[in-house]
């Protein structure tokens, strides 16, 4: 079990600047664990169970560093706002209706389904502040075998009274309860995650850095990604320099823990600065970024600087949970912010966000997201077929095109940690 | 034959800022004209032949303004380079290729298929300088009964040798004789295409002049896509205060004909006068635009001037024929636009979107693109029941989702000018 060969098409990078492509090649899992790419199998494999998947594109599973599970039912529509008025609008009371266990049973169905059936593998997963509703989330991307970190989400102040935690003490004991109920999953593990600074109190950041190290947890949050937004952080944290110094002044910015921070699109030179110190992961969202008219982070100079920076889909102010949607928009914005904003960061290209999407966003969970040796064995099998062309395409020219054109049908097979969790055919 | 009444939800655009949705409604087809949408069918109408398509959605067809069929096999790849270097690198060497008609043949087919099964109800189309290609894209459309205009593209001048008119006199010649070929379709007609300024000399210009007089044919080009473009322009046209003036000095804008003009990013006020004064049609290419770093055209302007104004994927700049994408992108660019280059004109949303792709483009076609009385019967039935949702939307949220989130699948009929073209189910 969890060891055999997979024959194909295989694309992985190594690093940002090095997507190594190998024709017809064999990867091979042994334990979960990927002992590395041949262009001929060692004959001592040649015994291991084989899938052959000659013709298809095999890829590292992507990582989705940002994505909030109960906003799934509203992407794509309500798109006319900036970020606050979109939350008042329409997140917060989607949001109030996983109080009610049923419809959060309906809802996180339809999510973990299309999740499973999308390239991802794994995922940073924001829920609600409700319990029982998240611990119900946990427990489907668990029985689906997608790997994630999922977030009760913690907000008490500035929030509408149907979304809002009692206090930061109540908040304190639920979100204790709720990292004790969720010990019991195996692919899915707790992250605490403060919604953002301006629904969370001095005191719920407090309790959330004892919690943090109680429980070694991870965290995750928003950062820096409208301009309204970054101005109120700074009226209701005087003593702040920058937004991060908020997260950061109570240990909730890297600080030995790994963070993820979406967006970072306004992130001035100190919070940069910091970010790189505390080896804080950027989610690049692009579309989100797009869709709440919130700008275009600066993502090449964060490449350059050495930043952790992965994607993130950013359901539902991004409309779709497919990370090649997001790659695509990665590169658009890019260009845009080049021809518009700056032209001293060169646009991104294939390598920089194939990079992203799989190894960049990973490291997340360690050694994911590529295809060398010692790495857990994530992969998904992309049929193109349905994709018409008049003569044979390589295969770099192919995944260039996945990143456009591809759609959940063209996911024909998906190993997470080498299990597979599903195969079928795609219907031309 | 043509007579009937359609059943759903039924949205169109009156006007820029007015669209109008019927639940439950009626859609009367009377010998391939609209006759009305009914809440209520009128009783008269009750004999004639009926299509329940409850509970799906029923839109116009859209216009696509500007779309290159032979660029078909590259989209989704080779992104990596601005207008001209990606001229030269890819679309060149590609479109050369249709001088084998058994190529053409083949990826022709595979647009005309693709094109069949989009969204998209009618065309203005771009060839390549081949008349047989060219006559064989045509007749595929015509048969497929997508309305088109196809242009066999005129280029003489800085142009590679292998895709290079030989001079203007056997270029009129060609392109007089492509016009007579062409006559025999019923669904498809010529339009005149310079490529653009720089690759058509100034006699070519005059020829064309002399056969859109002699045949009233409308035409279709590009304008002010690049900055690097315009320069060149400005290079080769030293008697012409900006680039639009290199067409209108041979009434090659307007002048009494149709005439579309793809992108017009980077046009200046006098530009846009000479647009606005000859009813010159903006192809408004989002996708394209972006993809090759081009910029963000000021569209939000142009609808406020009452220019004519629709939208165009521009295959393979564009990487996806899906005109519902060209919508999401058109509303998600002038976001960016609004955000990083000018805060005087507010972003585009739906409605405005959906009026380019249907009214705003149609009306390059005469009355298409609406459901009110006396536009051609050009109906889209889009069944949405793929995309999983844990209570009911209504019609307006649901046709929005569409514009982010609609795959090809989702389209089970089409109807051109009363004509059904196909119908077929979704697998869910």
């Amino acid at each position: 079990m969890r060891k055999f060969v997979i024959k194909g098409n295989i694309c992985y990078s190594k690093s940002i600047n090095e997507l190594c492509i190998t024709q017809d090649g064999y990867v091979v899992c042994e334990d979960g664990i990927c002992t590395g790419v041949y262009k001929k199998l060692p004959e001592h494999y040649e015994i291991l169970p084989f899938y052959d998947y000659t013709d298809k594109i095999i890829i590292p599973g992507f990582t989705d560093l940002h994505i909030h599970a109960p906003q799934y039912p509203f992407r794509g529509f309500g798109m006319d706002l900036e970020l606050i008025g979109w939350l008042n609008a329409h997140t917060f009371p989607e949001e109030a209706k996983y109080s009610d266990i049923e419809y959060a049973q309906n809802a996180y169905s339809i999510f973990t389904t299309d999740l499973l059936n999308s390239a991802t593998t794994r995922a940073c997963v924001f829920g609600t502040i409700h319990i029982p509703a998240t611990i119900l989330l946990m427990e489907k991307l668990d029985n689906a075998g997608i790997k994630a970190y999922v977030g009760k989400v913690n907000m008490d102040r500035n929030s509408p009274e149907y979304l809002c935690e009692k206090n930061a003490e109540q908040a304190f004991k639920d979100t204790e309860q709720w990292i004790k109920d969720s010990a019991r999953f195996e692919n899915v593990k707790p992250i605490l995650t403060p919604r953002f600074i301006p629904a969370c109190s001095d005191s719920l950041m407090e309790k959330l850095s004892v919690l943090q190290k109680k429980y070694q947890l991870p965290v995750q949050s928003h950062l820096s990604e409208n301009t309204e937004e970054i101005q109120w952080v700074k009226e209701l944290c005087p003593g702040t320099a920058f937004y991060g110094e908020a997260y950061n002044k109570y240990g909730l910015f890297g600080n030995g823990f790994p963070a993820i921070m979406a967006h970072c699109i306004h992130s001035n030179e100190d919070e940069i600065n910091l970010i790189k110190e505390q080896n804080v992961f950027v989610a690049h969202c692009p579309e989100s970024n797009t869709n709440l008219s919130s700008g275009i982070a600066p993502i090449r100079a964060y490449l350059n600087l050495g930043i952790n920076t992965g994607l993130g889909t950013d359901i539902a102010a991004g409309s779709s949970l497919s990370v090649f949607k997001a790659m695509a928009m990665a590169i658009q914005c890019s260009k845009l912010r080049w021809r518009l904003q700056d032209q001293s960061l060169a646009p991104l290209g294939i390598k920089e966000v194939f990079y992203m999407a799989t190894k960049g966003g990973g490291k997340f969970f360690g050694k994911t997201g590529s295809f060398e040796k010692g790495y857990e064995f994530d992969a998904v099998i992309i049929d193109d077929s349905t994709i018409k062309h008049p003569y044979k395409l390589n295969t770099m020219e192919r995944l260039e095109r996945l990143v456009y054109l591809a759609e959940d049908k063209n996911i024909v097979a998906k190993f997470v940690n080498g299990k597979k969790l599903f195969e079928r055919t795609v219907s031309n």
